[in-house]
């Protein structure tokens, strides 16, 4: 191809080279260099040529909520038309109106739609993508999401006609707080016995550390617990409100906190020294009309600093990684070599598979993309727009 | 299909039609209704299946700079690193780098930049596009832009690969002042004998009406003069400042008056009388991070509100209709019907083809797409996502 960005893990740059190729076998990356050089140490292999595109890892979307039954389009029209969180909750609307309408979904109905919208992110270049649970009400429906989750990613996450990009679930009970609930009653379902179930569907245990979901002090008891089940930890931080969640996550080794829009004072540095990574989700503050966060300050803090779509139904509903390289350059002011790392290698640490993708060196999965650009800063210019050709997971063509 | 918008011209709806289907013949559409019906009037005829997915009219981008050399990518990060425009300007960027880079392009090198943007913009669901002048220094220059843009439609718009959207040529030799030129001169130029060559390439005539560019009296002479050649009119009016460009374009019969982030009071009251339409340009205002235009007030004024993407190198580099209806929502107030329309049947009012092109009525061009959506409030709702898996022209796949 005519530019190759590799974008090792754990370096600064994008990795680029010019007239470059690489060589793939058993699914991974053998070997990356100049062209001339590597189809000279590999003739006779099956070659793909990018006719000359921007190469480039796939995009990891390191936090969604892809599963779920039913939409809230017509509360988008709500919202813009001036009705008050309140009035969207009567009309029907809000989180728990998903809830409901994931509980009468058929497993086979989750299935399908999640795999449509994998597929549509596909076309987008992702190729993979954390899924996380919390629209069930109660340990039984969270299971069958995750349950799901597992079919998407199961069979190498072949379906009939296509293969998908690669799953991995997170455990998100601690979503939302399902109306009358008791509160001590809700917070040991989430500590007890169905955690070691859970964990035998999720790497990963996150919390919505929020006014109006959970305390700070509530999200530490869930996480602490989680850890002893043997989850890796996320957290929902800084939405809304500074609360400090960000720092307990750097305390506590998550691999991540995301959001991160509120922040007190020293909660970047804390993040920082602990090398948990810091996911922006710029789409929602698209989306919602609402405040960036300040990537430049975490970036130059020394987080790690991660994107990812925060694909759901009620406040960002893209499925767009370019797009949310475009916002993270004009919201939240990272450069662009920051951005592209951002969806890739440093998305692949937030869910801590940084030696697996979102690189393209030697020993990583041969997940990459084509793009009908010629350098990497036209991810965002070209803005709104797809500028994905084609995508391959594993080495086999998905899109 | 399971959805068909007909968006029928001169009415308020979408003209939708469930299980909706519709016959075409020479490139025009010759009749529509429910499927049933239709498939039992046209029997033996090859038959398209959409597979269920929305299809409606190709979108209309009414307003685009797509001819030009270079491209301003590096300028784009200059200015979110907060620099100025007049170090923007020293650094090589602004519109006269364009112009620049423009003179110093091929015929051959112009013709197949701006072919690859319209394939690109088909990709994206748009079928007819308004191309302007503008990056010419002199009357010699603006005629090679105009002959390339007549190149691109030539032939029935066909490359040795593709079809390609329609072109609809705009002359726009007023769009910036050269340096050092001088303004009688200039204007002199502009309205002379160089308005009849133009006017055989060209059938709109339009004026940039701003601070910094031409006054409300110099654009009044401009498009008096270009009038009296014979030249349908518009106007780039109150970008940034509120001049009356919009109430001169209505009291000159013009089909548009475009941007409109600045209106003085009266103006839209003004434009709905004329039939003036009306085309946002949400796009510059993300891509600048300045004002939306109130499209909501312009609507509710009685204005046909159009929308269109402003392709351009410096301020608008988005080939995506779908994201301008996201933004005309989000941004401009307008509903979904609206923003529809603004897309389709009013973009074809801007540019004189609402009996042509925009709608899916008979007699219309049979120019459409199928989209991977179920109804069009998700057009705006899956942001930044291209939701387009086909586009026609005259009955022809083109992607």
């Amino acid at each position: 191809c005519s530019m190759l960005l590799t974008v090792p893990p754990g370096k600064d740059g994008l990795g680029i080279i010019r007239d470059g190729a690489f060589a793939v076998s058993g699914g991974r990356i053998t070997d990356a260099g100049l062209s001339g050089e590597i189809l000279y140490a590999h003739k006779g292999c099956r070659r793909i040529d990018a006719g000359g595109r921007l190469v480039m890892p796939g995009f990891v979307d390191c936090h969604t909520h892809l599963i779920h039954g039913g939409d809230r389009v017509d509360e988008m029209f709500l919202r813009l038309s001036g009705k008050s969180y309140l009035e969207i909750l009567a009309a029907g609307g809000g989180i728990h109106s998903t809830v409901a309408a994931t509980a009468a979904a058929s497993d086979e109905e989750l299935r399908a739609s999640a795999a449509e919208r994998l597929l549509r992110m596909a076309a987008h270049g992702t190729t993979t993508v954390e899924v996380k649970s919390g629209y069930g009400s109660d340990a039984d429906s969270e299971e069958r999401i995750l349950r799901c989750a597992g079919a998407l990613s199961g069979g190498g996450g072949r379906t009939e006609t296509s293969v998908l990009p690669a799953v991995v679930p997170t455990y998100l009970g601690a979503h939302s707080i399902p109306p009358g609930a008791g509160r001590e009653e809700l917070l040991e379902a989430l500590t007890g016995p169905a955690l070691t179930r859970m964990r035998s569907r999720a790497e990963f245990c996150d919390v919505f550390c929020e006014e109006g979901a959970f305390s700070l002090e509530e999200s530490r008891r869930i996480l602490t617990a989680a850890a002893e089940a043997g989850f890796k930890l996320k957290i929902h931080a800084g939405q809304f409100t500074a609360a400090g969640g960000a720092a307990m996550a750097a305390e506590l080794g998550a691999a991540s906190a995301d959001h991160l829009e509120h922040l007190q004072q020293g909660e970047a540095a804390a993040m920082a020294a602990a090398g948990t990574a810091g996911v922006l989700l710029p789409g929602v503050s698209f989306f919602l009309g609402s405040p960036y966060a300040d990537g430049r300050a975490l970036a130059d803090a020394g987080v790690r600093v991660a994107l990812a779509t925060d694909y759901n139904t009620g406040s960002c509903p893209s499925y767009s990684m370019p797009f949310m390289i475009s916002l993270a350059v004009s919201g939240c002011g990272l450069n662009i070599v920051e951005a592209v790392r951002a969806a890739t290698t440093n998305a692949a640490a937030a869910i801590c598979r940084q030696e697996g993708c979102g690189s393209l060196v030697p020993g990583m999965n041969a997940d990459f993309i084509f793009l009908d650009l010629e350098r990497p800063e036209e991810i965002p210019y070209y803005v709104g727009t797809n500028p994905v050709v084609k995508a391959f997971r594993g080495g086999i063509e998905i899109i």
